[in-house]
């Protein structure tokens, strides 16, 4: 019937666009990287979210965008938090 | 016309498979959750992004993703930042 | 033809309901916002995912969803870590 050659050409055309129903829907993912010293470096493609220190420190920047400075004056270890849409 | 009753019936064909002009934006959403003692939790569905502590500490790790563990010696609260897409 | 007459009203018909391909993929975008004092805030728009102070202070909140307060006696700087779904 018309209707079904209607039917099934609209969908072509949809393949062929690559219109998708519903798109994959993300999700706020998140780990932690450590390193000795005062830096510590997200992977490409996160971003900082956060960071810790050692020493009880709280006093922190993020350099770049990726990379946790820790400024307390004797520093051991310094932890990024860094997230991203998976 | 044909148009008007090709206009109705793409419609109809894309109704039924969900197509949906612009799929609902999502939002990046924090909250904090306070907990006393050393250990605070995020609610399901949600991510630790950083940590706060008691007593001026910023020594913190996070433990299975949610939970925030503050390290210092003498720690009387803990609390998470906890985000996801909403 | 009879197949690109209707592969032009079915464009036609997606453009003017603006069904998109493929939505614009977003991604986590981050920043910082450093002030004097024991409060820092995100712009409008973006939520905080983490606070740094002053004098090593790791102790912190965030008012509002947006405002980093570090609770530590004495207080120089505070820096909010500020991010939305770019």
């Amino acid at each position: 019937s018309l209707d079904s050659v209607m039917d099934k050409k609209i969908k072509d055309v949809l393949n062929r666009l690559e219109y998708s129903p519903s798109p994959v829907s993300k999700k706020l993912s998140c780990t932690s990287v450590k390193s000795q010293g005062r830096l510590a470096s997200c992977p490409a493609g996160m971003t900082v979210t956060g960071c810790a220190c050692g020493y009880g420190c709280g006093s922190w920047d993020v350099q770049g965008g990726t990379t946790c400075h820790c400024q307390c004056s004797v520093m051991d270890w310094t932890t990024a938090r860094c997230c991203y849409l998976a």
